[in-house]
């Protein structure tokens, strides 16, 4: 190995370090620390994230990458993507991070009060300068679109055109699906469920798709998420609601996360080839899990006995059918995060074209609640009533984080692919479900998506696992499979 | 402020920074870490320290030390704590550190191998290794006995020919006391004793002497310690064994360490003048409350009930002396962490003397057991029956950790000069503790000690707090009346 890719190694494992401790600070902030930390915990935050900054956009890192001769495959990945990292990282004057961290800050608290008094108006002028330093980042990069950077950040080399080509099929498939899907009773999956009970369940489910103590830990976090500290040290949270089961399926889609972030090849560790290629790859492991085969009627034959034993009493021995129904049930809702499966999409697109449109200065700021009205009918059949529940439904836009949301429904299309090709290719994948044996579906996970970490590009990535380009087509005909099922039931 | 005041305080923040992180990544190695992450962890705590230290040591930091004009006194401690820090971090070539670092390890390891077959004859060649760094690490520093420099990194400013005193009068009043103290029948305070309620008694006495969920964590450890991410974000550890009751003394302990390090003034938060002044002070808090307020008849007056109500039927009303004279009842052991108050300082003591003589150069290795052996029979009356109960027993040797011993009882004696001090300054504070009022201490220590955090030297800490230099009379004193009062109560 040439002398200059040696020392550039060190440097970038000396950087990951620095990550892993900043992922560390973070999951122990949210589920740890005791409060009276969080001032000394954001200074510690701060130091960290900014010494990794400050190596990443070293001089001395540049040269190295100029002067580093690969030899190897990984090592013509690792230069290419640790170029991607410095160059995004070195365009981006130091003033303009301080300044959207600050009026990131800003957005988040203006929000949080605009929330509160259930009144948009005074939040929309942060709204407004978040989205004109979103406008002045994009501007020192390259783009055909004034998106592109912004998407770029969270789905490397995608396009704005081909996430809008791709989001315009998919809503145009989904938005018959919302009107054809019958009424689904979903009484059967009403709480309450003792809490306890749930914790052991999930605890029990998790083991069995894939979760152990070597390399895992499980804990309790207002808002579920998954941090990943090492490849061998992988965190999961979840919330559990008496009123509920949405922990179950919380727990499975941050398992998700974490087995994509546990399965990349170890020689990629403490490296920038470690972690999940793209917001969207990612996303379509935890939709996977949580979907395809939580939500499916071969995971509750192998679960359903489990249900009943957890809530004795609550579920007659033939509910099985009813309460699969039930948790695949479509429901005009205008609340993004309990939407179901074909309504999620829809308000991941509606909230997609609208920052589209305010990014590029077609929509502008004081019209967004009329746009977003007009969408709500147009997409899902729904009156929004309310701030609440329309602009301010969603952190993402308070703290500039503008070119997200997309890679959510991206992620679902993606997992649609993904089920597409693994039950193709496995046959009796689904039986095996059915007796709680979820190891071909990791394995084959492990060799098409999660080991290559970020040594493919996410188009290379999604290419390699579903033989194709990013296409919405398996994940409609996979949504329309349900519904035609559920309105058979109902018949 | 000088230019150079501020952006030299701006460094040390970062350095400050950098070790809480690294406190953080340790204490979740031993609490929380899945066991798959110790490799990972390895490289991210050696990332950080590293980072640390060259930040230390950078002649930028050197240079605004210089031109740093002090305007307070806390301007003037700050600088003067630094430059000794920078002094000792710059005299010690990396290789050194290195070699030690590698020796430590191979010596911890070769330490278990020879406990495991309790054999010390393979170990001995590691620590002669261990000795010849520390030697040469000495050399390094001015010094009046090569162990002056090791001592000086746990203990700043005190000197070998100081501690050889006070310990030598230490040992003097402790070795009569073993031989006059009586037998005390401890029966009553053995197991078992139900894990659950140990845990749910030990919480709620935590809680009374000083802990609340704002500032605080409780866990569970292998071996427990106190770990201090920030001022206000303490975490205690502790373990339960069904034997006994020392789950409840090891918390009060570690309570200690926790009150001192949470009751620093803010204003040096992300300074190095936060955290304890030295080893001795800190273990003097420690001890304080694990045995002059937690093994004292006072605090039982207030405890005891709880403690028959954790255990229904285990005790009769009138016990409490009983339990009491237990808790406190000297024995002749060879094995130091279970010691008493009183053969505690016999063992540390023995350490010490053999361990000035190790690097002395004036006892061999290789007659290292015999002249344990020696001690333990002159001082304690004990027949070291094997390598595992005397050479072999305490870990800290194997990893060149060598002038650290001392502190233990050193520390013991400053705990006893602010018992009498406090007692004497605070009437009434016992009355107190019956009624389970520990807030005047809690105040007293934090006026006396806490506050001032490194801002003075150790011995004008202790000056500051006990009125006088070093001392081991006032601990005399108080070993004497506690093997008095349980030889008034025998007979």
């Amino acid at each position: 190995m040439s002398d200059a890719l040696t020392a550039l190694r060190a440097r970038l494992a000396e950087i990951a370090d620095l990550r892993s401790a900043a992922v560390l600070l973070g999951w122990d902030q949210l589920v740890k620390m005791p409060p009276g930390g969080a001032e000394a915990r954001a200074e510690q935050r701060a130091t960290i994230e900014r010494l990794a900054h400050e190596r990443l956009v070293d001089d001395g890192l540049a040269e190295l990458l100029d002067a580093a001769e690969p030899e190897t495959d990984a090592d013509r990945a690792l230069l290419r993507v640790t170029r991607r990292d410095v160059d995004k990282a070195r365009r981006v004057p130091g003033e303009l991070v301080s300044d959207l961290a600050r009026a990131g800050s800003a957005g988040y608290e203006a929000w949080l009060a605009a929330r509160e008094a259930d009144d948009a108006a005074p939040y929309l002028p942060f709204l407004e300068r978040n989205l004109e330093l979103r406008r002045r980042y994009a501007e020192l990069f390259e783009r055909e679109h004034p998106y592109d950077p912004l998407l770029d950040d969270f789905e490397r080399g995608m396009r704005t055109a081909e996430a809008r080509d791709v989001l315009g099929r998919l809503r145009e498939g989904l938005v018959p699906l919302v009107e054809a899907a019958p009424h689904v009773d979903r009484t059967v999956i009403e709480g309450p469920f003792p809490i306890a009970a749930q914790r052991t369940l999930v605890d029990r489910v998790l083991r069995q798709v894939g979760v152990d103590d070597r390399a895992w830990r499980l804990d309790d976090a207002v808002h579920p998420f998954q941090a990943s500290v090492a490849i061998d040290d992988i965190r999961l949270t979840t919330r559990f609601k008496e009123e509920g089961l949405e922990g179950l399926f919380a727990g499975l889609h941050e398992f998700g996360h974490g087995l994509y972030e546990h399965g990349v090849d170890p020689a990629y560790g403490r490296s920038p080839l470690a972690g999940g290629v793209s917001m969207a790859v990612h996303e379509s492991q935890s939709r996977l899990w949580e979907n395809m085969v939580g939500r499916g009627d071969a995971f509750w034959r192998w679960c359903f006995p489990l249900l009943r034993e957890a809530f004795p009493g609550r579920f007659a021995e033939g509910d099985r059918p009813a309460v699969v129904a039930a948790f695949n049930a479509v429901r005009r809702s205008p609340v993004r995060v309990s939407a179901d499966e074909v309504t999620y999409g829809l308000h991941i697109i509606l909230r997609f074209e609208l920052e589209l449109e305010l990014v590029k200065g077609s929509l502008a700021v004081a019209d967004l609640r009329d746009a977003w009205a007009a969408k709500s009918r147009d997409y899902l059949g729904i009156d929004v009533t309310s701030d609440r529940m329309g602009v301010l439904q969603d952190v993402h836009w308070s703290e500039a984080l503008i070119g997200y949301f997309p890679t959510y429904a991206l992620g679902n299309v993606v997992a649609g692919q993904l089920w597409a090709r693994a039950t193709a290719e496995l046959p009796g994948l689904e039986e095996g479900f059915a007796a709680g044996d979820f190891a071909p579906l990791r394995d084959w996970l492990r060799e098409r998506v999660h080991r290559h970490g970020r040594s493919m590009t996410p188009a290379e990535t999604i290419a390699h696992a579903t033989g194709g380009p990013i296409d919405p087509e398996p994940y409609l005909a996979y949504l329309r499979a349900k519904v035609d099922a559920s309105a058979a039931l109902m018949s």
